[in-house]
C-alpha cells in the first residue's frame, strides 16, 4: 500500500496526480494538493516581468485569509496565451466547486511550453475525475504530475516535536530547465500541519526560499511561471506560532529550510544534462549580498560550467567570473580551493603540483569550489551543475 | 607579393607575426604592430576587476603623450601569474629598445590560458627576430598571430577623403571564446593615418567601441585580458582633427565604427561552435540603455541560444529573457518578429500559421530577432551566435 510522503506527509493533506491529455506523451500532467481544513498560506513568485497567468492569479490569492488547495498542470505554462487569466481562474473554480469554497482559496500553477493555448476543458474534465481519488498517499503522484523535463520526481518531508506537538513539513518540487537565481525558479509546494499566523507564513516562505531555491542556478534563465506555495493547516494540534521569532519558530524555520534545501539540491542534481553537482562557497566578503553575487556569477558562467563538464581545473575562469560579477575582487587577497585542494592564494598558485592534486577531485560527481575574497566576514553558498552536450541537446530539441 | 591590409593598410604602419614557442602547436603566437613615427593613441579595457598584467601596463601607457607600437602574444594571457607585471614590462621594453623610445610608448596585450607562467624569454627572443621583418605587408601575419581558438584571422580597412587628404583606417581583432558584453571583450587593434588630438582619439575609441565590440556577446563571459588600442599617426598628411565634433570628425567616426563593426561581427560569426549569426534589435524602449539591456538579456540567454541552434522558433523564451532583463517589459504592449515574420503582438500570437512562416527563416545562417517594447522611441542592436554542441566541446577540452 501507499504511504504518506511529500506534500501528503503532514496531517490533513491529500493529493493526487493523473494524465488529463495536456502532454502528448500521455504522462501525468495534472496534480491537486488540498487541505481537508482551512489553511494559512503564502507564496513566492518569479521576478520576471513577463508573468504567466497562473502567477498573476496565485499572487492575487495571497489576499485571501484562507487557502484550501493548489491545482497544477504540466505540459503547458499558460503564459502569453489568449484568455490565459480566465483559464487559470477556471482551473481554480473547478477545484473550489468540489470543495465548496471560494475560487480565491485555490492556487493555480502551470509549467511547460510558453504561448500555446491551454486545453482548459481537458483540465476541467481531469479535475472532476481526479478529485474523488485524492488521498493521503497521493503525494508521490502529485510530485510526478508536475514534472516536465525532470528525470525524477522530487519530494521529501521532516517530522519533529514543537512545543509538545508532533509537526510535519513536507513538499515536492520540479525544476530542470530554466532554473535561474531570481525567485521563484521552479515549482515547489510545501505543506505543514503546524499552526502559524499569516505573518509567520510570510516570513517562513521568504527565508526558507532564499536559503534554498534562490540559491540554485542551472542555466541562469528565470522562468515566467515559477512559484513556491506554502500551506499550513494546523492539523498537528501543536500550539499556534504567532510571530516569526522565538525557539519554536526557529525550529520550524530550520526544518522547513531543510525540506526546501533538499528539494532545491534535487533540482540541481536533475539539471538538464547535468553530470556534476557543484557547490560554490564564497567567504570573506564584505556582505552576504556581495558573497552571493560573486557565487552566482561563478555558478552561472558558461566557461566555468563547461570546464567542470570537461573535468578541467580551469581555475582562471573561476577568478575571471568572480571578477566580472560586479563586486570588486582583488586577486591578490583571494584564495581559491577546489574540493579541499588549495589552488590559488593571494595572486599566485600555491604549488607546482596543484593540478595533480586537483585532477582526481574533478572526476568526482560532487565538486566544491571555495573562494575566500579576503576582505570581510560574510559568506554565501549556491549550488549549480555543469553544462554538458546534453544540456544543448535537450534545449535545442525541446519542442520537437 | 603581399599587400597592405588590416593594421598596415594605413600609411606609416608596419607589422608582423611569427611563432616564438608560447603555443605548443607551433602556430603563430607573437605580433608586433608599429608606427614609423610618433602616434596619438587611446584604449578601452576590460571592466573585469580581475585584470591581466598587460591590461594594467597598457592602461598606464595611456598617460604617455605618444605611442609607437603594440606587442601581443597569444597562447598565454599573463593573468594572475608571478611577476606578470614585470613580464609585461619586459615585452614592452624589448620593442622600445629596438625603436629607441621609452618603454611607455609600447602597449602590451596577451591572450590565452590564465595563470600559467609566461615564457617571457621566448617572447624576448622572438621580438629580436621579428622586429627586422616588420613590414607594410605584415598586417595579415599580425592578425593570425593574435588568434587563440579563432578559426579565421579578422582584418579590414577603409579609405576615404577627409578635408582634402586621403585617410585610411584599418584594424585586426581576435575573439571567439569569452566574448561578453562589457568592454573590452576581445583584442582589437585599430590604426589610422589620420591626424587627431588626444581628445579626439579618446572620443573616437569610446564611441566606435560601444557601437561595435560592446554590442556583441558569445557566451556572456567577460575576459580579464581584453583591450582595444587605437593608434593615429598623421601619416596621411590630412589636416589635424582637434575636436570630437564637426563634419570631418563625423566622417572619421563613421568609418572607424564601420571598421570596428565589421571586426566585431566577424568575432561573432567565428564564435566558438557558432552555427548562426543572430542580430537582436530592440525598439520602442524608454531609453537606449534599457533597449541594450533587453537585447543583451535575449542575446545571452542559454535557452534562446540553444533554441536557435535547434532552429526552433521558441519565441516564448525570447519574451521570457526580455522579462528577466531587469527592464520592465509589458508583453501586452510588445511585438516580436523573427527574420521579418511577425510572431507575437500585444499579448497574443499574430496568426495560427506563424510557425510555418518562421520555420524556413530559422534554417538560414542569419537570423534577426526584432522586439518592439511599445513604450518609447529608443532602440539598440546587438549581435550574437547560437549555443551548439561544439561550444561545449571546445570549452570542456580547452586546456587539453
Amino acid at each position: 500500500m501507499g504511504k504518506r510522503s511529500g506534500v501528503t506527509a503532514a496531517r490533513g493533506f491529500a493529493a493526487g496526480g493523473m494524465s488529463c491529455g495536456v502532454k502528448k506523451t500521455g504522462a501525468k500532467d495534472l496534480a491537486i494538493i488540498m487541505s481537508d481544513r482551512p489553511a494559512v498560506a503564502w507564496g513566492a513568485f518569479t521576478k520576471n516581468s513577463v508573468k504567466g497567468a497562473p502567477v498573476i492569479w496565485s499572487r492575487e490569492c495571497l489576499r485571501s485569509a484562507q487557502a484550501r488547495a493548489i491545482v497544477v498542470n504540466s505540459g503547458n505554462s499558460n503564459v502569453l496565451t489568449k484568455d490565459g487569466y480566465e483559464h487559470a481562474r477556471r482551473m481554480a473554480r473547478a477545484v473550489a466547486e468540489k470543495l465548496g469554497v471560494g475560487e480565491r482559496q485555490v492556487f493555480v500553477a502551470s509549467t511547460g511550453v510558453i504561448g500555446q493555448p491551454l486545453p482548459v476543458e481537458k483540465i476541467e474534465t481531469g479535475i472532476a475525475e481526479l478529485f474523488p481519488r485524492l488521498s493521503s498517499q497521493g503525494g508521490v503522484d502529485a510530485a510526478e504530475a508536475i514534472m516536465t523535463t525532470d528525470l525524477t520526481p522530487k519530494e521529501t518531508s521532516a517530522t519533529f516535536d514543537i512545543g509538545g506537538g508532533r509537526v510535519t513539513v513536507g513538499g515536492c518540487a520540479k525544476g530542470s530547465g530554466m532554473i535561474g537565481p531570481s525567485m521563484a525558479t521552479m515549482l515547489a509546494f510545501i505543506t505543514t500541519d503546524a499552526a502559524v499566523s499569516k505573518t509567520v507564513a510570510k516570513d517562513l516562505t521568504k527565508r526558507a526560499c532564499d536559503a534554498s531555491f534562490n540559491s540554485i542556478t542551472v542555466d541562469g534563465d528565470t522562468s515566467t511561471s515559477d512559484m513556491l506555495i506554502l500551506m499550513a493547516n494546523a492539523a498537528s494540534g501543536a500550539p499556534v506560532i504567532e510571530k516569526p521569532s522565538g525557539k519554536r519558530y526557529s525550529l520550524l524555520l530550520e526544518k522547513t529550510t531543510e525540506v526546501c534545501e533538499y528539494l532545491a539540491k534535487e533540482i540541481v542534481r536533475d539539471g538538464e544534462g547535468a553530470t556534476k553537482f557543484v557547490t560554490v562557497n564564497v567567504t570573506g566578503a564584505v556582505s552576504e549580498k556581495a558573497a552571493k553575487q560573486v557565487a552566482m556569477s561563478i555558478a552561472k558562467s558558461p566557461l566555468v560550467k563547461t570546464a567542470l563538464f570537461g573535468q578541467d581545473a580551469n581555475w582562471g575562469r573561476i577568478l575571471c567570473a568572480a571578477g566580472y560579477s560586479g563586486v570588486a575582487v582583488d586577486a591578490y587577497k583571494a584564495k581559491l580551493s577546489i574540493s579541499g585542494v588549495p589552488i590559488f592564494s593571494c595572486g599566485a598558485l600555491v604549488s607546482d603540483d596543484w593540478e595533480a592534486s586537483a585532477a582526481p577531485k574533478l572526476k568526482e560527481k560532487n565538486v566544491e569550489i571555495t573562494l575566500d575574497l579576503g576582505v570581510g566576514k560574510a559568506s554565501a553558498r549556491v549550488w549549480t551543475c555543469d553544462f554538458s552536450y546534453d544540456y544543448v541537446k535537450i534545449n535545442a530539441d525541446y519542442r520537437t
